[in-house]
């Protein structure tokens, strides 16, 4: 037995009352995310595991774990229920991970504002809102597994970032609670901007405990699939309704063709070879989406009402973001995919051209949202038909030189992925107050201020 | 007693049982509207007065009252409560003004959407759907008094737009009922883009009986105003608030010095001087729009939340849009105002220039909304210190010049005001159809199709 065993082995000694996971298939599979949609990071990732897992229930859990962690100067990587992209669960230098999913209380909620501890599933926190009239600004397409924490550790924003932009935008995430990984850890409130210095850095900077976040009203939404035999009116639809002031909406989607028939459970809704744009619209602009879709030659092939959405408990929202990637993958498994920031106001041009640029390589599936300053644009979710490693960064490259912004979801470093490049001096600042001892997540920061 | 007095007197003896107003003064205040905001105005339409006055209950008594109108070819002006600022409630012709006030009830209320009588006041509708969790989308400043048929024919929108742009972009208004003038009225629903071709038109080319509109899900608006020295730091707030998609919001207003030293009624909320920032944000948003108010040298220097303003029954809503203008001629009798479209981006530039050029002589009251295709822009209620009917035409024509468009509230000519030029054949039609023997509102209108 190494040395890092034995402290393993001291560990679960110390704190016999926490739920330690101990079977090693668990473990592997509590080792690892969706970071199997990039054949890169399941290259560079293969083999990596924790030591052990454990699935606190309090914050004393939390705190007595942390704390003989940081005394024995073990590795320990958070995870929220693994459907982060990035690898972001893997422990790269082994210890424990640390599942927060038993971490999962709604601590309050008032008009506009839930509280809730950092493993609850984003599904449940919305059940526990829903009654009082509101509902999540903005979640993933793995709204039922993901969690809260998960979301902010590793999320953009995703359903509803077309009203409220990333998550990121100041309003949405209100403050966190967070502990640093010390031998005596402490628990410090964060609000706003400050907060947001933990936002999509992995769990490498600050063990988030609670989060307060902005709601938006409830409203009844329609899911519609809209089909279209032209690409530009198809396209021009979807940025209409998108931009649209008097179409309240939470979610609008452009799948250019073959993107489509890559969706076998909608495949009856979706005629081979078209090109579909997915829409939540609120139920009062129905006539004039429809109109709208009329007039660019566009078919409704599906139609579901708020209620019935709600009886069914299927949502088109689970087609959207990432899951539109995932369905892909299901069906062709030499799929991957990239993370695209087109320019607002030039994004109908720049997902024209680079369709056609690609075409039979890339495939377009663009997401409608408003950016940190609130205008319109998309970020795009392409497939990409895997060849090698070099043509895909050579695909990225190409991307970048156009002018479009990549987020590199092809690698396991925070600062080459969204962060893309250095890390503001605030944010080190914060790795260097909440894990001075840098345990946390090691590997993930390539600069990283701590003598490891 | 002349042809047009003798008709009357036919009406009143046609028709007994209808709310007749016979009170000469009263048939003169009924016959105005708040058009004396323009001396151009005030002077055109001095001594204009309306025949007689009725306020009809029922569609059975409107119908009545049009056939009779028909058979005896007697003009006919609607009329909301006169809240309009364009004369377009004032005959130039005589004849009879159809006071729409009594025709007042909600026919229903769903969620995101109401039905209601073209005359009942927007506060009252506003009491019927808040129970229900929804508030109207957008609402000039005089809601309290002013109609809903008043606002779909003579309103731009107002508060909400900075969320849902114009009444005019699809899904504001999702139907209309209306009646055409002839002996044997009609009954019409116009729906979507169709019903909008009687939108903004004063009145003259068709009967509104019924609007349904979509409706916003309430929020705990929290009102404020925030003050500055500094111009630029002022105008950059009031934009990054109006802006940023993490704070929802209902209202954002920009007053330029010295228009806050014109409303008396803050007077111990703005310092002497100061520029001001007054905003509707949700009460979740408070924090961040502190931070960002603090960034830029701001003093929340007024704050309400929202129960203080329901329980108060005072709002800062009245002391935006066109109620500034009002507030400001309460203490100034030499003012009168300009209505402007800034260009969407630009919009930040183009009122810091305009500003300046005109210091001393306009005086710049900003509101943000989105156009009609979703962008964030500015319209200006701007103050203008009136010295000749010349000078207030030359400022308006330089503004063109500058590349603004001026929406001229000194014409009570439909196309020489928003219009800004012919009207589209398929609005000329719809005067064709409801009004073919051209008896509504004579004289708004310069190209009328129908021989007078």
């Amino acid at each position: 037995m190494n040395a890092r065993l034995r402290d393993i082995e001291q560990l679960h000694i110390e704190l016999p009352d926490l739920d330690w996971i101990t079977d090693p298939n668990r473990i592997e599979r509590l080792s690892q995310d969706f970071s199997w949609f990039s054949p890169v990071l399941k290259r560079q990732l293969d083999g990596k595991v924790a030591d052990s897992v454990v699935r606190p229930r309090t914050e004393d859990e939390i705190r007595r774990l942390v704390a003989a962690c940081a005394r024995l100067k073990l590795p320990l990587t958070i995870r929220g229920s693994g459907t982060g992209n990035y690898g972001q669960t893997t422990p790269l230098a082994g210890g424990v991970v640390l599942d927060m999913t038993g971490y999962n209380g709604v601590l309050w909620t008032r008009p506009g504002v839930a509280r809730a501890q950092a493993g609850i599933r984003l599904n449940e926190l919305e059940k526990a809102t829903r009654p009082t009239g509101w509902e999540l600004r903005c979640v993933p397409s793995t709204f039922r597994s993901a969690t809260l924490g998960g979301l902010f550790g590793g999320g953009f924003g995703g359903v509803g970032s077309i009203n409220h932009g990333p998550l990121a935008a100041p309003g949405n995430v209100l403050g966190i609670k967070a502990m640093t990984i010390e031998p005596e850890p402490q628990i410090v409130e964060l609000r706003g901007a400050e907060a947001m210095r933990m936002h999509h850095l992995w769990g490498t900077n600050g063990l988030v405990l609670e989060i307060e976040v902005g709601l938006a009203p409830c409203q009844p939404w329609l899911e519609t699939l809209v089909t279209f035999a032209d690409f530009d009116q198809a396209l021009a639809f979807a940025d209409e309704v998108a931009r649209a002031p008097g179409l309240a909406k939470r979610e609008v989607a452009f799948f250019a063709s073959p993107v489509p028939d890559y969706l076998s459970q909608l495949a009856e809704h979706l005629p081979k070879g078209c090109h579909a744009v997915l829409s939540l619209v609120a139920e009062p602009g129905e006539e004039a989406m429809k109109a709208m879709a009329a007039a660019r030659g566009g078919t409704v092939s599906y139609r579901r009402s708020a209620d019935e959405v709600a009886r069914s408990h299927k949502t088109l929202m689970e087609f959207t973001w990432n899951h539109t990637t995932l369905h892909a993958l299901k069906v062709d498994k030499t799929l991957t995919y990239l993370q695209t920031s087109f320019t607002a106001g030039q994004h109908v041009q720049q997902i024209t051209e680079l369709t056609k640029r690609y075409a039979g390589e890339v495939f377009m599936h663009a997401e409608f949202l408003r950016t940190m300053d609130g205008q319109l644009s998309c970020s795009a979710l392409q497939l990409v038909r895997f060849t090698t490693e070099e043509r895909l960064a050579e695909i990225i490259q190409e991307h970048r030189d156009y002018g479009v912004r990549i987020n590199n979801p092809h690698t396991f470093i925070v600062e080459d992925g969204k962060a893309g490049g250095d890390l503001p001096e605030e944010v080190v600042a914060m790795k260097r107050r909440f894990d001075p001892l840098g345990l946390l997540n090691p590997g993930k920061l390539r600069h990283h201020p701590v003598a490891g």
